[in-house]
């Protein structure tokens, strides 16, 4: 089911191919305008016919793609469906609760409901276990509200924006993207006199949706008639919407805040204070579970797209000419999908690859990067993430911001399609860099050497006197700018000067040039010893959307299946000890005395070993109270049916061994908290055999 | 300590004492004007005077109470010196970290660096432990960005302020009972020259600053000539300031949401949800643990008042008519200290009362707010809170809402004095009434009786064809009113309509009268069989301020001791397990590569156990890593002198035992798990004396 090239993998194929087709095609041109040799030229129109053809190649792979889906509806229906009994399922047991529902909701806000909080809480719970208290990572938990100029230095106050449309009359606000989209894909279903030419337009458009200015899609949006979904009156151009919840900060309305778009720049701020906590050594990690917020202009995709949610993010700073890891052997043996840029360039699909190898041949940047890909890969197919429909997706050369070194998307596969559930990147020095900027406060480590070290250094010495003599009011900046030059400029200045006693210098702050001469300046070059090299540390980034990924695990933990007299359908979540929201329910067999007493004590044992379980004495028939536990993934029922001893059933299997009441509680244990396996219990206890118990 | 009646309670008696005065003074001029008997109003005079004269008593113990502060001002600088102590120790070692530090901070927002981080998850944990799952309560999570409608309904919009004045030139904001308060205390403590007859007015100020309207504040404000504290310009007059902050959700601008100002709103929305979730069954808690958000003014009071905070509420719904609650006798025995309105307003003290003789008695109101009182009096002290600093005050008559039954507040005293840590309030039926009524969505229980019930029940019939011959177009309006009459009216009509064959009958929505015959409405009483009752329930909310508690934990877990050599004061705080952040440290003695091996193996059988600890393998002297973790309050040290057994040391007693290496691992689970006590390993290994090892 991975193995298949999909449409978005496509559409960024596309994308990048257009994109080196544009870079080709002005090359092309300033070579005929330069006047180039006719070869040079040839060669270079010979390049950018390969890349039409390969684009071309693409295009028509894409097209089967979309006519599959469009025509085949078949698998479109069944995805729908399959989601919308999962949906139904999640709501009407409060996994999740629209929120502020009786005041008819908001949209892209969803409260979690007993259940949900409950997986919620042990997926948190796990990721302290395996990330934090594994790699002694330092956690910290900072506000949401933030002051402004901490997001300017970031750029989220620049650039955190969506293009978005006005409905001119009403003033309801769509994104401009979504618009086109839904346009093209419509008019590419539903038209059936769509020349052959036109459906090709659309579907470029499609493929480069995401790259598209704010002109051209407000073009493209006159150019096809678009008008407001509801209304059918005409749009606005397309404008950038900040996606912040601005707010501010005091009552005097002077300063401006956000809440935290993401929860990442409490820790860049505080890199300083971290670095000294850690004894001023690298590397180190730091840690966050925290609320994030993104004012969406119109959500869609229910529980993957909202406007409030809860991030993980671990900052490990590193130092950028070591990013080799300790622990990275105890991965490299890892075997999983892997989508590296050239595959999707070349509209492959997502193979398996080794860690170890990933690395080693420069598909994956450096080990600390695959470190972390490794154990992303173990915490999600821990939590019940099913490994053949999880893929890392490396981020093309256009998606990546200008300074990552390296990015990969954990992705997966659910009935909205591939969704990027994890992002790890090599942000090299970016962020503590644009923070240092801002604040003038050092975020630096040094690496202290264990003897000193000669290095060759530039030694600019302007003399003061003369300057002053031959320049006067203007002696300070051009003092300054001698002491600015670079290495080579300086060099070829001595040299210059040696051979001619003076050189013309131009000074930007004074906008002309001067003469400069040989009794002015030293110049030289010094063996200096250094004790110790400051740097800015690299920091690579694992960020999970929690939500995002507890959604995709109800997706890949629920099934269904017949009801023992075959008249109904049963959902049924598989949800690992780990995460079941309930571990355990408490039974007794038929209502009666004895048997309540039992169920209460086993209770009791259960609550002092800190295990979430539920007790219930309705006089509902056994099959009807399992199959309510089954659709919450309680994965173990206790059934009392006498004083001495129990049943113990296991959900997926429906297997049941009997268990002696005084340690049928230490049993649940071992067994949910992953102590021992159901394997283990069946060895351990004998078989139950129960015709007549279930449904 | 504990004992003393402090200024703040003095404070509140007085202003009780005031405001009975008031009540009584306009009785007696009622009585007056009214002509009543001379004995009625001498009796109301006498009691006039009797209300002054105990004023008088209170007041005189506040102004002996304010000298000590502001004469024995040892005890006051002491307090500040102490919490300077714990400040910096807090600081120094990341516990927590001014918000945005590198940009100069914001006013009230603080991060937890890595132990405070650790500390809270701890507080956390066991909070969900002690409440979440020793009770089945029903656990949710909803966003904290909240649309206006819902808190409307709570009453939040319009009256969650804080009255402000405005420099009114330079625009600084104030909170205007701070500045009024600052002024009175200032000119009490220096201003020497002050007649007792202004000292007794400004005293007054004290007492009463919390119950003073806007127009009052500010009539005072400019009595005193009060100006803005940095610049000395004039001040605006007083005007209400919403403290929550506001934000708009979604792009168009006409969706005002606001950052929730405390988490229980969540809960009252999904009560019907919840209700149907927990079986249609009464009663049941919801509990949700989140941020909340208050825009202060100006915080003060460093870490107590801050504009984020984590809150840990639980809502407790319960039928009106049955506040028992089935486990109130495990906790029906606990004695501690418990201050009820009527010794607060005699100016008495905190005393210890068994929580059983306090809810038969009826001090606290009902069985199930005392059992919330009681669990909360045994979380907050197995967190390690001094019990003797612990008190659980009764709000007085005019703290409390109009529509709660009753309300308790655990404080915690600390260097700022009694600090308000976790409220518990007896709301009543207010909270799903109000959002009932604003979301016409019906949030009420049902009783289902085991058998119909007969109850006498009012039935008014208008004759609809009567009413329309006489009144024609306005007998709908008429209809609507004869059959909105309450019991008593229509009774009287009944007797009159009988008697005198017709009435005049007032119309609102007529706005006039009209005349009823007898035939025009039939009135009876009959008996009715009825098979449930339908009502709204009351709910009961203990609500925790988890940063306060976690600030008053820092203050009674600090104590210093001199180093070995006496030269210096140590840090310590002696948090227990459950707390403390880092459970164990893991050192070699010396630095040696085999006690280093060891050591490794240990942290790793130490992470498997999920035991959080810190291994440090610098050559630093055993005595000082001994000191920095004791710091850190680690109740445990794990040093490495041998490759077969090992000491461990305990944090307050520096006691040591030897425990084999194989063993060390367990015997550390068991103690910091709470399944054993140093106690019992004292017991089980032989003490290692090192007077050569500390220090």
């Amino acid at each position: 089911m991975a193995a298949v090239a999909d449409e978005d993998s496509l559409r960024r194929a596309l994308a990048q191919k257009q994109s080196s087709i544009d870079v080709q095609g002005g090359a092309v041109r300033q070579l005929k305008s330069s006047g180039a040799a006719k070869l040079d030229i040839e060669a270079a129109v010979q390049a950018l016919n390969a890349l039409k053809l390969e684009k071309a190649s693409i295009e028509s792979q894409l097209q089967a793609a979309l006519a599959g889906a469009a025509g085949g509806g078949s698998s479109s229906a069944s995805r729908d469906a399959f989601r919308q009994a999962v949906v139904n399922t999640l709501e009407r047991r409060l996994f999740y609760i629209p929120s502020f529902k009786i005041y008819r909701g908001v949209a892209g806000l969803y409260d979690y409901g007993p259940p949900g909080c409950s997986v919620k809480s042990n997926v948190l719970s796990f990721w302290r276990q395996h990330f934090v208290l594994e790699e002694n990572m330092l956690e910290v938990d900072c506000p949401c509200v933030t002051p402004e100029v901490v997001l300017k230095a970031s750029g989220h106050v620049e650039k955190f924006t969506d293009l978005m449309v006005k409905d001119e009359k009403t003033g309801t606000c769509y994104r401009a993207d979504h618009l086109l989209k839904d346009f093209c894909k419509e008019k590419l279903e539903k038209d059936f006199s769509l020349s052959a030419e036109k459906a090709t337009e659309l579907k470029h458009i499609l493929a480069v949706l995401d790259d598209l200015s704010a002109e051209q899609l407000g073009a493209k949006i006159k150019e096809y008639g678009i008008t407001a979904p509801d209304t059918k009156n005409p749009l606005s151009d397309p404008y950038p919407f900040n996606l912040m919840f601005q707010t501010s900060i005091g009552p005097s309305g002077v300063s401006p805040g956000y809440m935290r778009p993401e929860t990442a720049q409490g820790i860049f701020v505080n890199f300083r204070d971290l670095y000294y906590y850690n004894g001023n050594k690298l590397p180190f990690a730091a840690a966050q579970i925290g609320q994030a917020f993104r004012n969406e202009i119109s959500p869609r995709q229910g529980l993957l797209r909202v406007r409030e949610f809860t991030l993980a993010e671990i900052e490990h700073f590193v130092d950028p000419q070591d990013k080799s890891h300790p622990k990275f052997s105890d991965v490299a043996k890892l075997e999983f999908l892997m989508f590296p840029r050239d595959d999707q360039v070349s509209g492959q699909c997502a193979k398996k690859l080794q860690l170890g190898e990933a690395v080693s041949q420069g598909t994956v940047n450096n080990e600390t990067l695959g470190y972390f890909i490794g154990r992303v890969y173990l915490f999600l197919t821990r939590l019940g993430i099913d490994k053949d429909r999880l893929r890392f997706r490396q981020h093309l050369a256009n998606e990546m911001a200008h300074y990552a070194a390296d990015c990969w998307d954990a992705e997966i596969e659910s009935s909205y399609g591939w969704i990027e559930c994890v992002g790890i990147a090599d942000r090299s020095a970016y962020d503590l860099r644009a923070h240092s900027e801002k604040s003038s406060v050092a975020l630096v480590a040094q690496e202290k050497f264990s003897e000193p070290r000669e290095v060759e250094k530039l030694v600019i010495t302007p003399m003061k006197k003369e300057l002053g003599l031959a320049f006067k009011g203007n002696q300070k900046m051009v003092t300054e700018a001698l002491e600015a030059m670079e290495e080579k400029v300086a060099m070829e200045m001595k040299a210059d000067l040696e051979s001619k006693g003076e050189v013309e210098f131009h000074v930007c702050t004074l906008g002309k040039n001067v003469t400069i001469k040989k009794n002015m300046v030293s110049i030289s070059k010094e063996i200096k010893k250094e004790h110790q090299r400051v740097f800015t540390p690299s920091v690579i980034e694992p960020s999970f959307g929690i939500g995002r990924i507890i959604y995709c695990l109800y997706e890949h933990s629920f099934y269904t299946r017949p009801s023992k007299a075959g008249d109904e359908q049963l959902n049924v979540f598989s949800f690992p000890p780990l995460v079941a929201p309930i571990k355990c329910t408490v039974f007794p067999l038929v209502q009666n005395q004895k048997y309540e007493e039992v169920a209460k004590l086993i209770s009791k044992s259960l609550t002092a070993a800190g295990i979430s379980h539920k007790i219930d004495i309705t006089g509902t028939s056994i099959g009807k109270r399992y199959a309510r536990t089954d659709e919450l993934g309680v994965p173990f029922a206790i059934t009392v049916d006498s004083t001495s001893s129990v049943t113990v059933r296991e959900r997926d299997s429906k297997d049941q061994v009997r268990v002696d009441v005084e340690k049928v509680g230490s049993v649940v244990r071992e067994v949910t908290d992953g102590l021992s396996s159901w394997a283990d219990v069946l060895k351990m206890y004998p078989l139950h055999s129960s015709e007549t118990a279930e449904e």
